[in-house]
């Protein structure tokens, strides 16, 4: 924990972090029953407001935990809790539980979520040129439901601890059967004569946010798009190769395990798609409709 | 939640359950980066202490959380909390995250875990004959790493709630290879022709302590043990089928979907084994070392 406390939102009130807690009989500890977004801040703004609210309301509808709030209530609150945190770029993570009762796996109409939100610095200055980051591989663990953003994380905290400790940025995780997924806590990508490589989107990752602006940006730069499956011997042959994440939005790939990708450093591409991304996410931040 | 408040445990501390809460920040809640285990209560004394807290113990070092506790320091614990709440019969539950901090998804060796406990009551009177439950059949969604008895539970949430919407008492979840894993939060087993059929215990499975329990007492009774992987079609064919774990004990299963299993009502077999589970229970009640 920073040794500065940040003011944090909680159930409509505004506390210092310290003061900010949940029951031990709610339902986000006792079965993972939640769902979450983060949102990068940038220029004192929120990135993709209004696409990670939608996602947010589609993760709540899949398991049926109620939306007790509109989105421009959820972004008058979050842009309060920036403007208390004097935050000008960093991190935003907003979370919602079921709510708290009695232990026992299924639920009732009785529940009332506990909602929580807190603000994060930076993890690379955003202006700055990033640096190319390293991927460590790792089986994919995770259950079958990776399109809803819940908190069931814990086959992402392994493979992102053991990249981690391998001295490795983020995960690249990998299929039973071979496949590329993702990576740990990002979408991932690669270049190859100039066409950008994604996997489609099905239940088996996360829909990202930050990953569909990004592919609308490349469209717009007419960048040809390759929707397909692939493995990773096809990714180790790219030119570039590249991961995003609300967190970070667009950050180079240099080595994955011993494997240098392209030449090790941030390539031209995956640069065009950061600077194009950003001018994007600050020429659409959200404003709420009038009341 | 109850109308009246029963007494936790909390990092060593007793309170009542209202004021017992974690920080925001703490990892089970932010990544379900927490393990728990679940015991009986019978006779104010707990049911398979001894193996409940090895694979408490295994549970935490499968994902590296230290355990700031010995065995019978947690046995004192537990027991003064069965006493604060005169607890005869029911179910206790223990619950081990990695500790709060700021949100990263990687771990580090500054963490401290939170610790916490409750007792609830029983669901079906132990002493009395227990009715023979429904199974709804569910897709097994969960991670790969079945084996850690984890809080990333949202898979089993899903099946259990659509089970008890379907006015059934339990999930039994099926692989996608149509291979039955096990029941939504128990062990499942099968009876055809005097042979006890099950799985075996892999990743794909929960390493059930009742289970583990109950097959001691009927290799004693002279049951034979058949270890197999089995289809749903096959458990349709058998004369008794029943689920174990530590909240419920044996119960039998009476129906799968709209099929009956034998004659739908508690079978010979079963109620056998639920005798002898309860007696050898009440005859193995953990004794502390003296110290």
């Amino acid at each position: 924990m920073d040794n500065y406390q940040r003011i944090v939102y909680l159930n409509g009130q505004y506390m210092p972090e310290s003061q900010a807690s949940l029951p031990i009989f709610d339902r986000g500890l006792l079965f993972a029953d939640a769902v979450y977004e983060g949102f990068g801040i940038l220029d004192g703004q929120i990135v993709d407001f209004i696409y990670h609210m939608q996602r947010l309301e589609q993760s709540l509808a899949k398991i049926a935990i109620p939306m007790t709030f509109t989105i421009d209530e959820m972004f008058a609150a979050l842009m309060q809790l920036i403007e208390k945190n004097n935050a000008k770029n960093g991190f935003l993570y907003l979370h919602v539980t079921r709510g708290a009762g009695d232990r026992a796996f299924h639920y009732h109409d009785g529940y009332v979520p506990n909602i929580f939100a807190f603000t994060q610095g930076e993890k690379f200055s955003v202006d700055a040129m990033p640096p190319a980051i390293s991927l460590k591989t790792a089986p994919d663990l995770r259950w079958a439901r990776r399109d809803i953003k819940s908190t069931n994380l814990l086959a992402q905290v392994l493979a992102k601890h053991a990249a981690h400790e391998a001295g490795d940025y983020e995960a690249l995780m990998i299929d039973q059967d071979g496949f590329v997924t993702e990576s740990g806590s990002s979408s991932f990508f690669y270049i190859k004569d100039g066409d950008l490589f994604v996997r489609p989107v099905t239940n088996e990752i996360l829909h990202g946010i930050t990953r569909q602006t990004m592919l609308r940006v490349a469209a717009a730069m007419s960048i040809r798009i390759v929707e397909k499956f692939y493995k990773l011997d096809e990714v180790l042959e790219a030119d570039e190769a590249l991961i995003t994440a609300s967190s970070i939005y667009v950050l180079p790939v240099g080595k994955i395990d011993a494997n240098v990708i392209g030449n090790g450093a941030a390539g031209p591409f995956t640069m065009e798609l950061r600077k194009d991304y950003l001018k994007t996410a600050r020429a659409e931040f959200y404003k709420p409709q009038m009341s």
